[in-house]
C-alpha cells in the first residue's frame, strides 16, 4: 500500500459564529471555549494540538442577524483583504482583516494548518462540507472519518469549484479548510438535534487530527463529492423584483435527490407549477436557503462523482525538516 | 334550535407582514391586491363586502425583519395608541397609529367588523386561530368552519386570557378580530405548503363571510379553546443572560401533545436534560419560536377545555336597525 506522508496539523481554529443568526455555531463555540477555561483552571495538561475558538462576527451575534454591514463570509479573497479601506469601511471589511491577521495570513507559511467555520442552512442538508477542493486529502478523510462514526447522520462533500484566488470564504485562510454546514434549522433558532450532530462532528474532527498527529495510517477509499454547476434563481416580477413563487412542495426539502429535466420546481403564488428546463438530472442543495433570497438564489446544482483518495499519514520530523528545506530553497530560487 | 342573531360583517381586512419577515402573510397579501386590481381592471362587479388588504410594516417587509425599531405587534393598546409621541418616535408608533386610524379606531364603531391578522411561526404549530375571547362567537363559528374545510390541516384555537384594554396586536383594532399563525417556517423563509395552507384558510374565511352576511344559519357545537396559562423561559446564564439549554429534542417540533411533570424540557449545551418542574400536564406551544428568544419565552404552557358556541345568523335589517336605535339611546343615556 502506498502510503501520502502529509505535514502535521498542529494548529487548528474552530469558528462559528461568522453568519450572526447561525445559532448552532455560536452556541457551540461559547460551549468549548468554557470548556477551554475549565480545563486551564483545572490545570489539565495542555495537549500537544493548539485549538483557536473563535467567534467570526461578534457583533452580528449580538444582532442575531447575518451581518451587520455586508456578509463577512464573502470578505476573505486577496483582492478585498487588501484593497485599500475607505474613511468608514463596512464593519466586515475591519473584522475579516482581524481575523486574516489572526488566522492567517491567507496563503502564508503562517496561516494556521486547519480552519473549521461552522454554519447552518434553512435547507434540508444534513451535514455537509463545504471545499474549494476536491483533492484535498486532509478535508477528505476527516469527511469520510466522520461519515464512519456518524453514520446515522447524512452527509455530503460540496466542492466549490473556484480557485484559491477567488475564495472567499474565512475557512479560505487555513492552509486546508471547509465549512461544516448543518440544516434543517432556521436562522435565529438552535434545534437540539442539529447542534449535537455539530458538536459530534467538531469532536470527531478533533480525534482526527489528534490520531493524525500521533502518526495512524488513514486507509484511502472512495469518496462521493457534490461539485456545484449552477445556482437557479426564484421567478420574479419584472417590475418589482419581487418573486412570485416558491420551491415546489414536491422539491421542498428534497436537497441531494436527483432532479431531472420536467420536474416540478416552483409552485407561483397563484398555485400554477413551474418544471425544470434543465437538459441533463443534477442534484439540488441548499434548496430554499434564507439568506439566499437576497443573493437570487432558490437552490444550487451539483454534479455527483467518486474521488479517489489516497491512503495517508503524518510526515515524521526527517521528513517535515527535509521538505521545508526543499521550501525554503525554492523560495530562495 | 335557539339561533342568536349577530350584526352583519361588511367590513372585512387581511393584513401580513406586520412581522416583515414572517413571508406567507407577505406574498399572500401581495397576491390577493394583485387579484383584487385584476378584478377592477376587468370591471368585474364589486362585490357586497368591503375588503382591505394591508400589509402591515412595509418598512421591516423592505427589510425582511420582524421590526424596525419596535415590536409593532405589542403597538396597540389605548395607552401606547394614545400617549404623547417623543420628538423621534420609534417607527412603530406612528405605523400603529396609522393603521388604528385606517381599520380603527379600537373599541370604537367605525373600525372594521374583523381583522384577520396573517403571521408564521419557526413552531410546529400548524395553522392556529389566536385571539383574546374564548366567546366571540364569530372567531369561533369560523374556525369551527375552517376545521371542517380543512380536515388535512392541524388546527387550534389559542385564547390569550387579556382584557380589551390590554390587548396590545393589530387583530384588536376590529370589533371581532385574531391572528391566523402558521407554522413550521423559518422566518425570512416562504414554504409552499404553509402558504397553501395560509391561502386556503383565508378564503375559506372569506366564503364563511360570505355565507354568514347572505343568512345562513350555521349550526351551534363544541369548539376545543387552549387558554395560554403561562410561558416558560430558557436556562440563562446569571452573568451574560445567554441562553444557556436548548428544547429538548424529544419535546421539540410537539406543539399541544400534552407535557407532563417530569418530562425533559430543555438539554443543556453541555449535555444534560432538564425535566419539566410544573405540578400538572399541561399544552406547550410556541415551542422555540425564533422571535421569542428576545422575550424570554422558550415555549408557552395552555390548558384545555370545550366551549359550547350557538347556532348563528345574521340580523335581519329591521333587527339592526333596531340594534343600532337601541345603540344610540345607550349612547345619549
Amino acid at each position: 500500500m502506498e502510503v501520502l506522508c502529509l505535514p502535521r496539523l498542529p494548529r487548528v481554529a474552530v469558528c462559528g459564529g461568522t453568519h450572526g443568526n447561525e445559532l448552532s455555531g455560536v452556541y457551540l463555540v461559547r460551549e468549548l471555549l468554557k470548556a477551554k477555561k475549565q480545563a486551564l483552571k483545572e490545570e489539565k495538561e495542555e495537549k500537544p494540538l493548539s485549538v483557536l475558538m473563535v467567534l467570526g462576527n461578534p457583533k452580528a451575534v449580538q444582532l442575531c442577524r447575518r451581518y451587520v454591514d455586508t456578509d463577512l463570509n464573502r470578505c476573505f479573497t486577496h483582492a478585498i483583504l487588501n484593497c485599500p479601506l475607505s474613511d468608514r469601511p463596512p464593519y466586515e471589511m475591519i473584522r475579516s482583516r482581524d481575523l486574516n491577521a489572526l488566522l492567517g495570513p491567507k496563503g502564508t507559511r503562517e496561516s494556521v494548518d486547519l480552519v473549521c467555520d461552522l454554519h447552518n442552512t434553512t435547507a434540508n442538508m444534513g451535514l455537509c462540507f463545504i471545499a474549494y477542493s476536491d483533492c484535498d486529502w486532509i478535508c477528505l478523510h476527516i469527511f469520510k472519518y466522520l461519515q464512519m462514526q456518524l453514520p446515522d447522520v447524512p452527509m455530503r462533500y460540496i466542492h466549490f469549484d473556484v480557485s484559491n484566488k477567488e475564495s472567499y470564504s474565512l475557512d479560505s485562510v487555513g492552509k486546508h479548510g471547509f465549512a461544516m454546514e448543518i440544516g434543517p434549522q432556521p436562522h435565529g433558532v438552535v434545534r437540539s438535534n442539529i447542534y449535537t450532530a455539530m458538536k459530534l462532528g467538531v469532536q470527531h474532527m478533533m480525534d482526527w487530527i489528534h490520531f493524525f498527529n500521533s502518526g495512524t495510517i488513514f486507509e484511502g477509499g472512495l469518496v462521493e463529492v457534490f461539485t456545484m454547476v449552477k445556482n437557479i434563481d426564484y421567478p420574479r416580477d419584472s417590475e418589482t423584483r419581487n418573486i412570485t413563487a416558491a420551491i415546489h412542495p414536491q422539491l421542498q426539502d428534497r436537497d441531494f435527490c436527483l432532479l431531472h429535466p420536467g420536474d416540478p420546481l416552483f409552485q407561483t403564488f397563484s398555485g400554477e407549477t413551474l418544471s425544470y428546463k434543465g437538459k441533463e438530472p443534477l442534484y439540488p442543495f441548499f434548496i430554499n436557503e434564507c439568506a439566499y433570497y437576497e443573493k437570487g438564489i432558490a437552490l444550487s446544482l451539483a454534479r455527483k462523482r467518486r474521488v479517489i483518495i489516497p491512503a495517508i499519514r503524518v510526515q515524521t520530523e526527517e521528513e517535515q525538516q527535509a521538505n521545508e528545506e526543499n521550501f525554503a530553497s525554492e523560495e530562495e530560487d
